[in-house]
């Protein structure tokens, strides 16, 4: 029977220690959430799988975490689909459900079915975990958290502004400088797309872009070519290669590329007024950087792309979000535009680790353990603790009359601050673990040192 | 492609009026959690098939959520086992993975996979969903939440107390009167086994004896007849069919009965121990009763058996727990012995409602809308909102400029507690959408509102 234990490749198990930190990114990200006034929602773990199938692509649709059939799932399954080993085919048959992969689909899902109950435009946010069958590796989980803040049902781009705000107030908070926050917009880069000629091949165009950090100039060029990209294109391509400088010189030179380019036009001026508003009230550590590169989303983004990254440590990206104008459209509710942004917490809680960013006080540690000895008997200790417990004051009692050397131990490896060894006339003996100081208190004087 | 979504049944959708409901429950748990000194833990929702199946009885192995494997899965599987049909021998090829059942067997897991991380007596709580292929109905779920507080490595009976303080603890703190602790002993139930000569019938006789609520006295019997009990046995242990008063005639006739059995005796010691210690340290408002048909786990545990009823509402148990001497044996590691309690989060809430305990104050309003019109611009807007935000007063502008009528319904359907309609002079008109009333404050008095 006895078995060595492990858990599923790019799972977790989350120690003391580390859900305290977990629990203090979470805090500081809800509370921005609220003052911006979000409200929470949860969805279940796992969906109906037609309501998750065919919204993330066909890698996506492969990476979703499928939930056998209870019961006798073979049975009504013809006999020639087994021997086929048709697996896509039989997977639909034997599996209805699927765990969640993002919580945006969800999302979707939850306000088409619950239009009626909903205020327009509806702000919520969500933190829960998703699942993907994707290969583990650094900053990659098979189980990870997302928090999303998203508002549907208004096309103000004053909410892609709160947005960048709201990136740019959590990883103040969380005391994280050289943060990136990178903004594109989906109709720049169709504009640019049917300025050269590529309308039909917008996907191919910006997955060779997205690559300019990676390969280079020359080596994005060389991966349109062998797209099928003219030499012709490649030339009026070229000012997206050598974009740089401010934003404002970004604006300038993207503006000429797209003066006759109506959609094209309307994407930079949805990306000026967004920059421009930072001028009255500007960040307070994040930057906002125009980059024409960033595709991410692209199958449902239709307006502004955002991407998040730590400069200092070498992670990917720690959020992205965007707008998309018609992502319930897909549960028959149309004309809902909505615009969100997703914090990874699982990237963040690394990078804070690797720049030591985690405040000293998140473990919340015991205050109090009682001894027990001869003289320290339940009798005497546990109206002590419940008196203690009233007031807020975290206490134990180690369970058995061992050496106090052992006892003393668990107190310094839990963290205890402070562990009382004795009772005389109604004073404690009390020892502050880490300074070492011994005192003999009252149990009034004991509480307030708390 | 329009569908008209749905989710899974026995799952829920939670709006944020529900989530706060539930954080208020999470939090009142989890502070006395820590109160008593336990620390968090979390684990992945879904474990190696081999770490789940087999530990909770054929029924519980039926109920485990099974994930497929990824990929081809189909491909390694020989085609005469798909021929045969033979379920539950190609689930155990085409599934690694399977959900959380509960949280004591990852608990156990957990302490095995990192004993040498650990100092014992380790104290952990865990809240976090399972899920059971359950029979969805009123209080049952096939997604819950459990919050779930164990000790492993000691075998102090003050544990076992402390866990009934704890318990206590949380009802009082959620305003929760009537609320009955019944705890019963797996050593009392085997030495009245003995007695009766069916030492091998022990699940036969305290899965009848469970019964005595439902079916009465000589329904039990009856049932009893049909497993084979003599009639010998039945007179034997009459005096369980009349066991009623208080907590101490209880245990002198179960003393007298089990007077010459020594398990019986040991069970019957620990049963008063815990009893008697709250002469000097009485419950809160919880009320702890012995009952010696409480037979609930008896697949591990093995000393102190707990289930926790709430009187006033017709819903099962809303919390249970025990002691097991040897969970961790499972998974290679021996004497650790343990003992933990868990809160029936989902149930608890339906208790509370149905009672009508939330406090009103649960759910976090956002404190001030801004309406978006002519004179209340962004340039003049968001300067604001960042001020109001970094004195955590929550705050929203809304983002269309739209009738003043629709603005106002949205802070009112939202719960907002004040607008602002407009900006004179440095001061701002705001309003109490409770109260009505109308005043023009500068944005310190604004600021001093909170």
């Amino acid at each position: 029977m006895a078995q060595k234990p492990s858990i599923p490749k790019g799972t977790r198990d989350f120690s003391p220690k580390e859900v305290a930190k977990r629990n203090y990114i979470f805090s500081v990200i809800k509370s921005q959430f609220e003052l911006y006034g979000y409200q929470p929602i949860e969805t279940p773990s796992f969906e109906n799988s037609e309501t998750l199938m065919g919204k993330y692509g066909e890698e996506g649709d492969r990476l979703i975490f499928k939930i056998l059939n209870s019961g006798d799932f073979l049975e009504a399954i013809d006999e020639h689909h087994l021997i086929e080993k048709n697996t896509k085919k039989i997977t639909s048959k034997i599996s209805e459900k699927a765990l969640r992969y993002d919580l945006t689909v969800p999302f979707a899902r939850y306000v088409v079915q619950h239009q009626n109950e909903l205020e327009f435009p509806f702000k919520r946010y969500q933190m829960q975990p998703v699942w993907r069958a994707d290969r583990p590796q650094k900053g990659r989980f098979r189980e990870f958290y997302q928090c999303d803040a998203d508002v549907v049902g208004s096309t103000s781009l004053l909410q892609e502004i709160e947005l960048i705000q709201l990136y740019d107030a959590v990883f103040s908070k969380l005391k994280l400088k050289n943060v990136t926050i990178k903004l594109n917009n989906r109709k720049i880069l169709s504009g640019i797309a049917q300025i050269i000629g590529a309308q039909d091949k917008l996907i191919d165009f910006t997955v060779a872009l997205d690559k300019l950090d990676k390969i280079g100039v020359e080596g994005v060029k060389k991966e349109l070519i062998e797209k099928g990209f003219s030499q012709e294109s490649l030339s009026k391509m070229e000012v997206l290669f050598t974009l740089s400088g401010s934003n404002n010189d970004k604006l300038e030179k993207l503006t000429s590329l797209l003066s006759d380019n109506e959609e094209g036009k309307k994407g930079l001026e949805e990306v000026k007024f967004i920059v421009n508003s930072f001028h009255s009230t500007p960040l307070l550590t994040a930057t906002l950087e125009i980059d024409i590169t960033l595709a991410r989303g692209l199958n449902y983004y239709t307006g502004a792309i955002f991407e998040v990254v730590a400069q200092d440590v070498q992670m990917g990206s720690i959020g992205g979000g965007g707008r998309y104008d018609d992502l319930t459209g897909i549960f028959g509710l149309k004309n809902m535009s909505g615009v969100g942004i997703s914090f990874g917490l699982d990237r963040i809680y690394l990078v804070l680790e690797e720049l030591k960013l985690f405040p000293d006080a998140t473990i919340k540690s015991c205050n109090i353990l009682f001894f027990n000895t001869q003289q320290l008997v339940p009798e005497i200790v546990f109206p002590v603790l419940e008196k203690l417990r009233q007031k807020s004051i975290s206490c134990e009692y180690y369970p058995d009359e061992v050496k106090i050397d052992k006892q003393f131990k668990y107190a310094e490896k839990k963290g205890i601050s402070f562990i009382i060894k004795s009772i005389n006339e109604n004073k404690f003996e009390i020892k502050n673990i880490t300074t070492g100081e011994l005192n003999h208190f009252t149990l009034e004087e004991v509480m307030s040192l708390f």
